[in-house]
């Protein structure tokens, strides 16, 4: 029997990216929209994720939380899509992964929250300064369609996210190489289909409140 | 030809966690220790790492940065040491590697910055609040000597090393649910071997300040 993959999300979290991760599978899921603050802190999900936030996944009795966890998973569970690389390239996956999840990550959510750390601090953070991260991450796209290999996966998924979105809501800063390598990913199928049901979402909501 | 294996760390950085997982694989490898200020931001370093930050590994061609990623990549290309598990439980190997290098890295990092982010830049943030890390990091190794189904993994060797370290130099209080994980770790052969040369460098750098 084929176990049955659940996706728990909202339309204004992370979770867009694992949406567009498993658009780009092609595989049959179920969606489950939960609200912040209501359905995210019931008891029910918290049993999934008890830091009680999406995105998460429960795939049969499998529990994934963290939207590049996620992806890393369905990548290599889901192998047909071809979303894993091999593993010569698989040293350049988990290095963007994770970056994009660390030192990314950090760096530009706490930018908006008015947090420049000091020297000492930069020391503690691990992940340096927001212009070290954002220097390293151009460095890493430049030149190149995919961020592991020669072939799209789940890296370029969450990276591309973190890249798409972060110029789209201004945390991170217009550059030709993020531009390039985001107009290599933008138009493919899986995530316009997301991006429109995301825009659907939007407009729903909008007129809920009218 | 095999390919030359070279670790770049320093004593007192997070390369200690990747230390470990080199002694775990029980394969051949080049240390370099790198000094803060100075080689580490030296043009040789940089071209490998452009963060200019240490731990990072070459393995032949192949450059992996971030302590996580370098566990998950050399677990994989070191099948034989038996430190990646099968697909039935990477989803939790990937959802506590990740929630290692994300949410439990900035909580605990940001913590001693005297950093206490409000609601809404908890929304931000994504990890939420240093509480909410701690209590789901208690409820998720309560009960289990390993994290990732029922074998010591590298996401053992990285979410350990958090969790050892953390209760060690304070930045996470100590739970009998820490204790107790920890308790079936730190005795390993690799990590005894890996602690002792980390009180030997100590000792000789005491040594050279006198």
């Amino acid at each position: 029997m084929e176990r049955e993959l659940v996706f728990y999300t909202n339309p204004w979290s992370r979770g867009a990216i694992v949406h567009w991760m498993l658009e780009e599978l092609g595989v049959p899921y179920r969606m489950e929209t939960l609200e912040y603050g209501t359905t995210m802190k019931a008891p029910e999900y918290l049993a999934i994720n008890p830091m009680g936030k999406v995105p998460a996944i429960r795939h049969g009795d499998v529990v994934v939380t963290e939207a590049a966890a996620i992806c890393a998973y369905l990548a290599d569970a889901f192998p047909a899509a071809g979303l894993a690389p091999e593993l010569q390239a698989r040293g350049e996956y988990y290095r963007w992964l994770f970056f994009g999840a660390g030192p990314l990550e950090a760096a530009l959510s706490l930018k908006p929250c008015g947090f420049t750390p000091t020297p000492e601090q930069q020391m503690q953070l691990g992940y340096g300064s927001y212009e070290a991260v954002v220097n390293t991450l151009a460095q890493a796209v430049k030149g190149r369609r995919y961020i592991a290999g020669d072939k799209f996966t789940a890296a370029d998924v969450y990276l591309g996210s973190h890249i798409g979105w972060g110029m789209q809501f201004d945390s991170l800063e217009k550059r030709p190489e993020f531009e390039a390598y985001w107009a290599g990913l933008k138009d493919r199928p899986a995530h316009k289909r997301v991006a429109e049901l995301s825009e659907q979402a939007a407009a729903q909501q909008t007129a809920t409140q009218e």
